[in-house]
């Protein structure tokens, strides 16, 4: 006998108790165990993992198609030896940590940095050393151990501090990082009229040479390996970006950065300024150029394509896009683009046009949720690339389409960036919902296990649209099943919940009771504690349901994937507070 | 005597309880004020609010720029008298209404559509009124209401009704959107490779046919105004598409909208298919070229906008930028571009290159949060724009410029999108956590009335930093003052929280317990019913400080911006299931 304790049923659980309870929970439980590396181990020996899957739109079956990646040119600052490799600079741990509301441990911040190594970024931007000592400990830490496990392929990434044109902040950014093999200095002033005027209170002249001492001091100190950024470089006068910049490379920069620091540029406005600066600063040749976009109109991905396009070759972005205000570049996204169209779209610049990077980005969706988890900063469903939603189908006409081939409406495969789509939702990622049609309904169904006659199918797609129309969310394969186990008369297969009183406080034990009906209308109940209510909400249940029948199915929470990110946020910003 | 419960109190009760527990709260109840438009009410006469402030960059102060909002050229289907006007279409109530898990009441619809009218929007596509009879009612609603309400100024919008290409689904949409002043329909059919192979299993020329007759059947019903949609544009081979569209032109559609329905075109490429159809579509100069843009890479905004410097007059958008899988282009990036760059930097297209909108900004704060809300579809804390955090600025070096001058960080104000920034944290939108500097923080405390004697300051400076470090989501005026309060030795001028139980269930009353320890250190307690577990706290402890105390401060939730929108998500997704 099957017996399915259905999703109505577990909605009441749920709503009766704000499942968010599970802010109970200490948070190092409620974290997956794939995220925990064992603290402070020093790995020696690192490989990447095997090669992703892609779509594109000339395979016919995404998972047909075999991505190469490409390797890596040798690391040498300054200098790309293809000119089509574009390098990616990861800046989650220092400007996606000033998110307003996001805090990392420095705990948190070494297993991200390892994370981000396991994707292959070529720079990680790991803080801001001077700005508090813990922010200190925390760079030195990752530029110390990440910054010295070498992958097989001689793989490292560089490890970069940031800091104000000043020797105080510089030499505090150098102690911290020059512990790692490729040690970075990244140094700063803004060169906006506002800026300088409004903020710095000083003249252009004097801008330029505070520019050219940091990275004269930087040298000095041994650092060979040096970025600047003109701060608000996309409301800056160019001419004069024109002279700082050609004074700061024959100073010794190696990278010269360009932000659009209030996201203020269109994407080819953008662009058109880094061309202009490839064109008139003076040894450009001699080194790499750099995007770092904000996103205060939406357009932070956009404008960092649009700088590679026209021949940046550094893309500095975050994981989920985080960072100050509206934040920063996505890494996926970025990522993606090229993965997806860097052979095709980038002509113009120098090389061939055929730009690619050297990320892994099966291990995209995982990076993604550990930054999300650890910074609290949600992505919203409807995020491109990690979202929850992001490769799911509502409308009937997708749904159809998706059944019949998934490249009509994928354009990658979410295998490629590590999402499993498992076998739930007819492979496809289909929510099922009130504009589901007849065929992705029999379809799951099938796949089910219910092959039903078309009388029996439009009975039950009948009563299907009829619930669909009140239910947020869609309707998860237990409320499918349900709702053929209806029109079957076979109803009394499920467990019913028919009482639940919980108990929960400062000091006391959280406690449940729960009663239950089950398939041979025997009332049961039972108490029990837990870490939390719903823990011992579950546990209850467990008890009840676990020991007097068997189970092929026993499934307590209909939330979906969105809700579930709402809930991981909400329980780690109350961690937050305690 | 002045009173303060302070942060790390509220967060006591929060975090035991697990806040998000009201939803057991009625969501009605929930629901700001500002949203409440009388059910059914028929506001037969509208008029535009005043006109809204922006900074720019060529502005010191932001509120010394008035924005003048230009008047709309005259409605004509197809055709628009000044060529730098641009259209904004609407989405919302159709393609976000597909993001999956988001279902919208037809009540939800109609005050979706009544704001969207307040905002000003060109076209409003209320639904797929062959979906389902409810998408039916809820166009036709929308049509017979909102179609009709005519603005002082003459503007009524436009209310479309989406089809596929067969006579059914385009009577259907025509009955339900004909009683408009202005009805459109809005018919498609899938022109890629892919699609027109697996999906529609059709030829090319087949599809050209019934393109021609769906449009040629729109115009026998009696409609003059007929959008025609090439899906998978993006994908399309352009030729094809000069072909269809051509013949769509001839039999009388009056607006083309080209679909990047994958989320597949970089911006460049998708302002080059914009040009080049433009230039080689039969009748091109007759209608009136649109966008519509899938995020798939995050690039949906970029791609509008590289339409519109092309040529394209028609943007079609949603609040939020939800929709299928990761949305669309989001109406506020869309029309805060083109309010900010709109004059300078599309040149090239038609006209004299100062694109302009009729949008009325101030109208998009409460618009995304009514939609945000009666959706689900919650917005991360980064999103552009509307996200909490978008306004808000966490590192020193930005703190100190926003305080000096407001366009150092922000290339509009909050107030221009109707964001009331308010007096709270400086007034500056300036979280206040471990990157603050002491002049941020001094400067506060002053606002909140606290003058310290440097040595004072420093003191609390440095207790300041220590607390930070620790507490994610930043310090809150409370535990600022809390921190003053502490250096002074008068810290028992708070209440504390001594005791806490709590109990509830699927059939008991919500039931708290609260015990608290005076300023004048005398314990009370009592017990108090809630419509939830928290509620039933916020009442006890109501009672409790109302009664024996004068309060000039009181508040309970420390959560921020961010936090509670995860809330507000949650408490309606478990209502959902209800």
């Amino acid at each position: 006998m099957k017996l399915t304790i259905g999703g109505a049923f577990s909605a009441a659980i749920v709503g009766s108790l704000g499942i968010a309870s599970d802010a109970f929970t200490p948070l190092a439980l409620q974290r997956k165990p794939a995220f925990a590396t064992p603290s402070g181990t020093v790995i020696s020996k690192r490989t990447h993992v095997s090669i992703p899957l892609f779509s594109t739109i000339e395979e016919v079956d995404p998972k047909a198609a075999l991505y190469t990646r490409r390797s890596r040119p040798e690391y040498i600052p300054g200098h790309i030896s293809d000119p089509d490799y574009v390098r990616i600079f990861d800046t989650t741990l220092r400007d996606g940590e000033q998110s307003p509301g996001a805090t990392l441990t420095s705990q948190e911040k070494l297993e991200i940095a390892r994370m981000l190594a396991k994707l292959g970024v070529d720079i990680i931007e790991a803080g801001f050393p001077i700005a508090s000592p813990d922010d200190f400990a925390a760079v030195k830490d990752i530029a110390d151990k990440v910054g010295n496990e070498v992958f097989d392929d001689g793989y490292v990434p560089v490890i970069c501090g940031l800091s104000r044109a000043n020797p105080k902040d510089i030499e505090r950014a150098w102690d911290a990082v020059k512990g790692a093999k490729r040690p970075r200095i990244h140094t700063f002033i803004a060169t906006s009229k506002i800026h300088m005027e409004s903020k710095l209170n000083k003249t252009p002249e004097e801008v330029i040479e505070i520019a050219v001492n940091a990275v004269t001091f930087a040298k000095s100190l041994g650092c060979n390996d040096i970025e600047f950024s003109p701060e608000d470089a996309g409301r800056s006068d160019p001419e004069f970006l024109y002279k700082v910049l050609s004074a700061v490379i024959e100073a010794g920069a190696t990278t010269l950065n360009i932000p659009d620091t209030t996201g203020w540029n269109m994407p080819w406005e953008f662009g058109n300024l880094i061309k202009i600066l490839r064109e008139n600063v003076k040894g450009a040749d001699k080194v790499v150029f750099s995007t770092h976009c904000q996103n205060d109109l939406g357009l932070a991905t956009a404008n960092s394509l649009a700088g590679a396009l026209n021949g940046a070759r550094q893309l500095e972005c975050t994981i989920n896009g985080i960072g100050e205000r509206a934040g920063n570049a996505s890494l996926e996204e970025v990522v993606m683009s090229l993965a997806l169209k860097g052979d095709k779209q980038f002509e113009g610049g120098p090389g061939t046009g055929k730009l690619y990077t050297a990320i892994n980005p099966v291990h995209i969706t995982p990076t993604s949720k550990m930054v999300s988890e650890y910074t609290g900063m949600i992505c919203q469903p409807h995020k491109a690339i990690v979202g929850a939603n992001a490769f799911q189908h509502e409308s009937g006409i997708h749904q159809d389409g998706m059944i019949k081939n998934k490249s009509t409406y994928e354009i990658m495969s979410p295998e490629s960036i590590g999402l499993m789509r498992g076998d739930a939702q007819s492979g496809a990622g289909i929510v099922l919902g009130k504009h589901s049609g007849r065929n992705a309904v029999g379809t799951r169904l099938k796949e089910l296990g219910y092959v039903l006659e078309p009388d029996k199918l439009n009975a039950v797609f009948a009563r299907f649209k009829e619930v669909a129309e009140k239910r947020k969310g869609g309707l998860e394969d237990e409320d499918l099943e349900a709702l053929v186990v209806d029109q079957a008369g076979l109803s009394n297969m499920m467990w019913r919940l028919t009482g639940l009183q919980v108990s929960t406080g400062m000091s006391g034990i959280p406690t449940a009771t729960v009663k239950m009906l089950g398939p041979d209308m025997v009332e049961r109940y039972v108490a029990s504690t837990g870490t939390g209510p719903v823990d011992a909400v579950y546990k209850a249940i467990d008890q009840i349901v676990g020991v007097s029948v068997e189970l092929e199915n026993y499934s307590l929470s209909s939330v979906n994937e969105g809700i579930d990110v709402s809930f991981a946020a909400k329980a780690m910003a109350l961690n937050q507070h305690r």
